[in-house]
């Protein structure tokens, strides 16, 4: 117990108090504070003000000084695969189809169960928790384990109930999907920290059928829906010549475009696509980094912004990334639209940042509760250093988080004012559990890596 | 003093053995040695052999065991302004003209002198060898003080005389910059680390009887020519309206384009201008972190690898990176050339590691001396680690340097045989040092900032 004040006058004991150099808010009314201190009670943020005042006002159970760094709101990877963490650098340098039909799907075949899917979301829990992210969504067989692993990191994650026509050793049939995911979802239930979509996993491998089932479901159960869409020109031309449509119009048809509806990629958009996106409220997960590595192509960025698509980033599974990195997403993502519209001023820093946080916050329905730092919302924080020799000098700290800094600068993790990472260590995961978990899997996968 | 030998047989004396679980060579040979030993003597790698023989034949003075990292040839950032590391971040999110006219050329005129120049530049190689950067080849005002700050740190840099018309601090007119060159070239003239380019600044800043007398003087000196080439579309069009000629063509016309050219950056090339340059053998600098930042656009880095041209990678100055990072140049540059041209087996690992290794000490003419780990070669090297949580597991080590490493795994950096950095330590650069650089810079440049 730390009192840090001096006075005779009574103060209010907080839970965590964090004092910081500089806090990037992401809230529309001041974005950058200085010298201000996050006062947390029960994992909520209940006052935001000047140091000194808050020396006077509160004593801390749990004081955290940060006189070098900048403070964010936990950053959001708005899609991922997060148990194909096994699987980083397994197929480097391979094209799409060959990469799914000869490396991952056989790759998967062999080794995904559910005590995989356990083992491999708790390294990507703690690589995504060292790199200041404390909140992602998720799409993959067995989300009950991934819930498991998520549990245990004290992470948050938004969890797809994956559907798919074809068998795996997960389920047989789309309906035997869903049923699996519901039995799932009803695991987690009543986990403040896990929620859920439907994840039908692309319109290429859900049959009409299935997914006017989904919408059903969706809606008498209050489900948002996760899908990847327009990630490649194939994707396209094969729905065109199957269905006479390209994905996004048979999708329209549905009825599935929405407010609820977080669309992986969107990378092949035709202008009236993008207007089609804006006008029904769809969100987008844009995954540069995922985009370039399997030469899928570059997302429509700047023109989504500009029609006012709500967009966050994703760094897709890290089989084709390789890195669970929403620093690097932010960085790519300004700098590609930058260089692609031949304008230097489109997707600034802070704007980035905003994809980071409260775009993916608003993307997954909760950002009453998270994505950006302001008094009612959970406290899901992390520390950035600036004093590194390659942060030196600064100038401006929101640009530097998006330009300059990178995840290795991320000092501290917090989820719901719980501190989750902090210089290397875990509050609930151990060096040795990862430690063993990759002695096991590596050589099972490195059989599959020709 | 360490003797590695249980034997009664007398061993060599080495002056560096490391032991590494990998070494990527980057020679046409075997690329990737697994458990092999590096032994150096005077700077020099005299022999590569496996651990347990080297054991038996060599006696270490200075014994280093890399069991959980990859040794890779010292990273060679062919293209950049290190003394810009102080304006790290002062203009971002603005557009190429009014960068260089409201915000870096005011500063430049503000601050620029011999000590700024040696001050800013020992933050550059502090940050550069911290990324596993052992050589540059920088272009900038007072390379006198660049070469003071590059001996300090024990760095290779081969330094560029900077000529421009327009008069500075540093000299007052195109004759004046060349003369000041050359009186900075003899300054460093027996010095082993350190080489020399003119370095004409740029077409559009560089007038026809200068390029003639730049020409004269570099094949009377045996001097490399180090130029900025057609880095936007507005160069191209200013010289077509001054000269009737596109950039390019001017040069060539004046005998410039040669082996012994280094062009930075060459963003917008004809197919005929491509072939120009592997006709003449010139060498590029791709930036390509730098150019989207600028919005200058995107390399074609595909096609003039295919016609034969030799690519080295560069970060340019920090002002426009904002990092001195080839790490990230490596992964961006092989991450663009797939998502632009479709196809993603182009630019595989192994060749992003070339560019960023072998092929920069070809464009520099040090190829017999730097850029692969080679019996004969100086011993330029740096240690990657690959145990990192976001690291593991590993199925190829080449791979895993461009797509999951960062320069923040990078954990010692050699030049010719000498420790350089470990772990967060330099040899010969205090932390005080450099913090009292940058206090003392900081709010002087912070002033231009706006």
């Amino acid at each position: 117990m730390f009192n840090a004040n001096n006075s005779s006058y009574p103060t209010i004991q907080a839970d965590l108090v964090i004092e910081a150099r500089w806090i990037a808010t992401v809230a529309s009314q001041q974005p950058l504070l200085e010298n201000h201190a996050v006062i947390v009670q029960a994992g909520n943020i209940v006052e935001i003000l000047p140091i000194a005042q808050a020396r006077q006002k509160y004593s801390a159970t749990s004081l955290v000084c940060l006189d070098e760094h900048v403070l964010i709101p936990g950053l959001i990877n708005l899609h991922t695969h997060a148990p194909m963490s096994l699987m980083r650098g397994i197929a480097d340098d391979v094209a799409l189809m060959p990469w799914l039909h000869q490396h991952i799907w056989p790759a998967e075949q062999a080794v995904v169960s559910e005590t995989y899917v356990q083992d491999a979301t708790l390294l990507a829990c703690a690589e995504m928790l060292s790199g200041g992210i404390t909140c992602f969504n998720d799409m993959y067989f067995y989300p009950q384990a991934t819930a498991v692993a998520v549990n245990q990191a004290g992470m948050r994650a938004n969890l797809g109930l994956l559907v798919l026509e074809f068998p795996s050793a997960y389920a047989n049939d789309a309906d035997d999907y869903l049923q699996k995911g519901f039995a799932a979802h009803d695991s987690w239930r009543n986990n403040p920290l896990i929620s859920t979509s439907i994840a039908p996993h692309a319109p290429y491998t859900v049959s009409n059928k299935t997914f006017e089932s989904i919408i059903t479901y969706a809606e008498q159960l209050s489900l948002s829906i996760h899908t990847h869409l327009h990630e490649t020109l194939d994707e396209i031309s094969q729905s065109e010549a199957q269905y006479g449509l390209r994905p996004i119009q048979r999708l329209a048809e549905f009825g599935l475009l929405g407010p609820n509806l977080v669309a992986a990629h969107c990378v092949h958009l035709l202008p009236h696509e993008i207007d089609l996106l804006a006008e029904y409220g769809c969100h987008v997960a844009h995954c540069p980094n995922s985009n370039l590595k399997l030469a899928s192509g570059i997302a429509p960025l700047t023109q989504l912004l500009a029609k006012g698509v709500n967009v966050g980033l994703g760094t897709d599974g890290v089989a084709s990334n390789n890195r669970l990195d929403i620093f690097a997403e932010m960085r790519l993502s300004a700098l590609l639209a930058k260089g692609v519209s031949g304008d230097a001023t489109v997707v600034p820093a802070h704007q980035a940042l905003a994809m980071a946080t409260i775009n993916a916050a608003k993307a997954l329905g909760l950002e009453h509760k998270i994505g950006s730092i302001e008094v009612g919302k959970l406290a899901d924080l992390a520390a950035v250093k600036l004093s590194d020799i390659a942060t030196a000098p600064y100038y401006d700290p929101i640009s530097h988080l998006v330009y300059a800094c990178g995840r290795e600068h991320v000092t501290h993790t917090w989820v719901a004012g719980e501190l989750r990472y902090s210089n290397g260590v875990y509050a609930n995961i151990e060096p040795n559990e990862l430690k063993e978990i990759i002695n096991t899997w590596q050589p099972k996968l490195k059989q599959h890596k020709h």
